[in-house]
This record gives C-alpha cells, structure tokens and sequence, in this order.
C-alpha cells in the first residue's frame, strides 16, 4: 500500500539514534539524511549532478513557490518535479503552510484555509488541504506534507529582538492580535492541524505512489506537543513530522521539544524534523531518534560568503583571508576543497583547491562563482556530518565524533542565538 | 627564445583560413580557436572545469580589472593567474588599455600613458606601457597584449544612435573634443600604438614563458590600417592582433577591415582579432585568416536569458517557452541540451535535458541555475562552431558548414547592428 519503505539498519547503543534506508519510487536515501533546499526546483546555484556529488540523495522543493511559480499544472504537464528540474532520485515537498505564514504580507487563517497574497502578483491564493494536497500530488515528490496551522513558537510578547519582525509578521496572522493569547492560539493551532491532517489524508489520490506524513505542532509546551503527537500518529501514515521548531525559540528550547518529542513517535517510521539546522541542532535531533531534516543553511550562507568548517563558520568577506592560500576546510573533500577538485589533472608541481584568497575576490567582486563554490562546500560540509554521525550510531562513537566535529558538540546555553529560524529560502 | 610554437595544419584551398595548434607552457589549443572570458578570474558563473567541458582550451583574462582587484602582487603570490583561478591551460591577457577607455568615467590619454579612475574606488590609476607589462608578467599569462591606444572606430559624430552612450565615454577621452579630427585622433593612436609597443617588448621579463602580441589600429581606414600593420609587424613578435574592431561600427565595416587587414599579417603566426564577436563575423574573420577570438556574447548573452542556436538567438524569457518541454537546441551536446546532460544515469522510460520551460521558469524566478545553465550552453555554441569551423577549412566544405550553422553564413548587409562592441565584460 504505502509508496515508502523504511528500514532500521544499526541503533545507537546509548540513546535514541538510528541509522535507517528509506526507500522510495525514485531510489532510496540513508538516514539520518540531511536535505538541501530546492525551493523553486533548484538547489540554489548548483546542477543537479554536483548536488548529487555532494552526497545529497534526496532534496525538498517548496510547494507554495511552485504553486505561485510556474504552477502545479505546468509542472505536471513538464512531467513532474523530477523531470522538471533534473532530479531524478527522491524528492519531498512540504505543504506550503508554514511559507503562507512566513512570506506573505497579509494572510488570514480560518478553520478551513489560509489565504495569502503571492508574492508573485499580489494576487489572494486560498490554500486549504485539499488543495496543498492536490498541488503536492501534481508536483509527484515522493514523501508530501500535510497542511499544518503553524503558530508563533512562543508568545511573540515574550520574543527577542532579533525575530521581532518574522514575530509581527507571524502575530499579524492572528486577527485577534490586541487580545492574543498564546496558549490558546497553540490550541486552535492544534485542533486544526488534526483536522487538516484527516482531509488532507482523504484528499490524497497517489497513495500508490506518494507518501503523505503528518506533522506535530503544539509550540514549547510540552503537554500541547503531546497532545497532538497522540492524535496525529493515531492517523496512520508513512511518517510524521516535527513542526514548528526552530522558529525563533533558541536552541536549548528545541532541543527540550526534540528530545520530548522524536522518541514519542513511532519507532518503525521515519521522523522528520522540519527546518533545522545547525550541526549542533541537528546532531542534537539524531541522538533523540530524528531520521530527517532540511534546512537552506548551506545554500543561503554560502551565497553570502559563510563557509561551515568542523571548527565553526568562515566568514570569507574578512580581510584576513585575503592572500590566504588554502582551502576553506583542508579536511573536506569536495569540489571547492580537495586539490585538483576543479576537476583537472594536477598540473606539474601540484595544484591546490580553490584558495580562501580566491574565493574572498570573488566575493569582493560579486562574482557568480563564489555563491557557487561555497554552496558546494557548505552542502558538502552537512552531508560529511551525516556520514560521521551513521558512523558515529553505528559504532557507538560519539566522543569520537565530537572531537571531529567540535561545531555539532558545543553544549547547549552557550551562543544559543546562532539557531533559530532558517526555513524560508527567498 | 619563444615560449609559444605555432603550427599550420591544414590551410583551405578557397581562402585564407587555415586550421592550427599553439602551444604553450600552459598545453595547446586548436586554431581558429575562441576563447571565453574570465574577466575578473572568473568565466562567470561556470565552474574552471565545466568551461573545459565546452570545449575551451584556452581562456582570457582582463588586465586592467585584476589591476584593480585583487592586484598583481596578490596573484603573483599566489601562484599566478593559472593557480589563482583554477585553470591550469593557456591563458590570455589583454593589457588594459581598451578596459581604461571604455569602463573609465575620466581618462586622460598622453603619449606616456593613459590615466582613469579606478571603477572599484575611484583612485586615479595610470597606465604605461611598462605597468601594463610589469601586471601581465605577474599575473603570468601565456600570451600577453601590448598596451595600445585604441580611439573611436569611426568619428563619433557619425556614429548611430544606439551606440552613442559607449560613443561619448570614447570622444571624453580626447580632451581636444570640441576640435575633434577623427584622422588625426586615428593618427596619433597608431604612433602612440607603435611607440607603446616598442616599450612593451622592451619592459617584456619573461620572454621564455610570456608571448607577447602586438596590436594593429587604425580604425576602418585602410591606408591608416597599413601603416600601422608594417610598423606592428617590424617588430619581431611570436603573434599579432587586430585591435579596434568591433567598437561600433556593424559587420560590414568590421568585414572589410579584417578582410583588409588579416591576410597582411605574418602567414606563420597566429592572428588574433579581439573582442569578435557574432557566429558570421567569427566565420568571415576565419575566412580572412583569422586564428584567434575572443567575446563576452556567450556568457554576458546567457545571463540575460539569450540562448545561441544555429538558428539564430532564443530569447527564453518569452512567453512561448513557459511549456515548451524541448532542450535549447536538439542538436547540441552541452551539459543543458544533452538527454541525461544532468550526469544522471536516465530514468526508466527516458529523461530528458534541460528544457526551454525550466530555463525560462529559472529566469522568472531569478534564480542563479538559469545563468549558468544558459551560460554552459552558448558556451558550448560556440566550440561546436569552432570545431564545425576547422572540420570546415580542413575538407574545404563551406557550404556544407553553411547548411548546419545558418546564422553564421547570414549575407553582409542585413542586420548589421547584431554585430559591435562586445568586448568589456562587466
């Protein structure tokens, strides 16, 4: 019946982690599997086959841009997703409700739908389940969303500055605002979401072929998590998702929800942890029994000149790189790295990889490339991480991986800013 | 004594084009060649070895903009220009003259030098002959330009509408405007250009790694053409160049010129007309004995959604494409055009290219991919060109080339304004 098998090939001896193979109609991935970002049928800035070079075995698409742009229709009649932006191994597409909340200038949320104007025309879209289930099944990915109602994290009166506008936009969606009241806004919130996840689930025409999961919600408060954890994994479903994390709350509250959470979902399917992350954030999700994640970090940080390290971020801009001969990461081996990894015979004498002097002028002079080889690096740099942490549950390593890895190991309170929400790639 | 060899290996039976191999300490490349441009270090937005998959042997890079950032001593030290940008095969350097009159907002041109404002910071920077050598022998290019001073084509005054920004950056560089004499701006830049060059050879370090090309002027006066190409060709060089075409004047006149002008060149060295230009301009200049170009045209071209077909230009933002499901050009073998040119192996039931529908919905959305996939595919236009070009001179098979690439074999006169100055990448 189900379009998806999953499979548990090794468990961490001393906590929740797992190493798993999900198998779809268009090839399988490993897990914990990390996602890049395609948002309008593209990993920004890189071919599809250097995506692929990067380890990367399955990549998202945003539903709601694709919708806007070129539409569902026109994708479908291209072929589908795969077809239309090269990518033919596995693909997963969320719902478009959490981008409806984050993008849109005004939107209004009902018991039946949101409806938000496009950022393309400006023009009011409606977006009920049936209708995010009807453009995802259109789109053909392989794992599809449920249309989730996606609330501020906690109470925008209580947030920091930094996320105070991503706070209003989020506030302005409740049309109660002056009388908000976050416990109950989480509720409806809830209520909704399990309501969605019935008519989205009845809606859904290629259960053949496209696996639907259900996502969680309920904020930072515990029992509220738990109380729609119990009612969404009682729909039966492929796979279930971790929903409305990492949108603003810091990193020691989402790790307390992921490590509440992730092990209260079934143990025989995939957990998917929607938006994160960081390395610390996301080996943080694994060790609670998280199997999947996205996140457009490698992509959007290095079109501005961040480039990841085990060590912590390179902010490539800075004068100092500016005659330094070496690699970004000596220990990574892709394109951008690896000597000779510009894809020639080394020439007499050797030949090195692309310098951080080199890749700094290209910044400086707002060259394409430069996006390009640091989104190469930075996604190479997360699909590394995930091959250290299987290695790391499989054997039980995870000192070993820590002291490979010392950006994944920082202790939680410490520089909790650096995670937070990083989903909508624009 | 040289550090280049040129080799005729076949010459036509019908005209002066003739095919060749240069080598250098930097490999060979295959004659009537075309070179892309990498102005800033960079063929934007195309990775060193995806250029070489086009089928480039040979690159350029700008003098005056490396002048200007990152400098000279920041490439030297860091292995040179091969090292510095990933590409270890021959490599071009213009000299920086042509950039400083077109790019500069106020250039002051003496027989010593020519002064123009820095585009990255605005400090007043002075090029002589010497500096213009002392940059290329550190930047450590296989074939380095002279410094010369390149006027307007054709006096500014008669010149059309559509060039008349371009027009007025070149009269300011002549401070005697309001008396402008065309024929006597043409004659003090053919001395300047003979006087720069013997200070060129002259300040040249690194004759046994470095070629250095002298260039002829003399704009669409033939007599004055002449003058220049005896005095060019006096000094013993290992190639030579034809300057100042190509700056505004249409394909008829840049069809005479060259025609004039390269056959009189040495017939054992190579000939390099710079900065041409359109696929029929390429093809009459090889027919004059041509062996050499470069343009901006396939890189600056697929940035603005402009695709090269035998057929002549696809602009892909057009409505007409958005479900178009065919590859740019079903006859090219590029990495966008190619079924399974994504590096994929092809699903079950075929998989196709890239196609028309995606490009254009990567140009609407903006996103980086459509650039670079459209940037690959001129590329690519152009090598098979070239190498349709010399199968073409080798069996004496005009005809037959004209059948295959229609819009290279388009008679003079009609739609001269496609052709003109393409030379400044910015």
């Amino acid at each position: 019946m189900s379009a998806l098998r999953f499979e548990i090939v090794a468990r961490s001896a001393s906590c929740h982690a797992r190493v798993g193979r999900v198998t779809t109609a268009h090839g399988a991935f490993d897990t914990p599997a990390f996602m890049p970002v395609g948002t309008r049928g593209t990993v920004k800035g890189v071919l599809p086959n250097l995506v692929s070079a990067t380890g990367a075995q399955v990549v998202l698409g945003n539903t709601l841009h694709l919708l806007l742009r070129p539409g569902p229709d026109v994708v479908a009649r291209l072929g589908g997703l795969h077809a239309f932006m090269g990518w033919p191994g596995p693909i997963l597409t969320d719902s478009g409700g959490y981008q409806a909340y984050s993008l849109a200038d005004t939107n209004r949320v009902t018991d039946d739908s949101v409806v938000f104007k496009s950022i393309v025309d400006g023009a009011l879209v409606e977006l009920t389940p049936e209708r995010a289930i009807d453009v995802q099944n259109k789109l053909g990915a392989d794992i599809i969303m449920a249309l989730d109602d996606c609330p501020p994290s906690v109470d925008p009166a209580t947030m920091n500055q930094s996320r105070q506008r991503i706070d209003a936009q989020r506030a302005a969606a409740d049309r109660g605002r002056r009388g908000y009241d976050h416990g109950r806004r989480l509720d409806v919130a809830n209520e909704r979401t399990i309501r969605w996840l019935e008519r989205c689930k009845k809606a859904h025409a290629r259960e053949g072929e496209q696996s639907l999961f259900g996502i969680v919600q309920g904020g930072t408060d515990l029992l509220r998590r738990d109380w729609c954890l119990e009612r969404v994994c009682a729909v039966d479903l492929p796979g279930y998702a971790i929903g409305g994390v990492a949108v603003g709350e810091g990193f020691d509250e989402i790790v307390r929800v992921v490590e509440h959470a992730a092990p209260r979902l079934p143990v025989d399917k995939p957990r998917y942890l929607m938006g994160v992350g960081y390395e610390r954030d996301l080996l943080a999700a694994v060790r609670a029994g998280v199997d999947m994640f996205d996140c457009v970090l490698p992509t959007r940080n290095g079109r501005n000149a961040v480039a990841f390290t085990p060590e912590g971020p390179l902010r490539l801009r800075n004068a100092r790189f500016a005659e330094d001969p070496g690699p970004i990461d000596p220990s990574c081996d892709c394109l951008a790295c690896r000597p000779g990894g510009h894809g020639w015979a080394l020439p007499p004498g050797g030949g090195g990889a692309f310098s951080r002097a080199y890749l700094r002028h290209l910044f400086m002079a707002e060259e394409m490339l430069g996006p390009i080889l640091v989104s190469i690096h930075n996604l190479r740099h997360f699909q590394r991480l995930m091959l250290d942490i299987r290695a790391a549950i499989r054997d039980d390593a995870w000192s070993a991986l820590a002291r490979r890895w010392p950006v994944a190991a920082r202790p939680a309170g410490l520089d909790s800013g650096q995670s937070g929400d990083e989903r909508p790639e624009t």
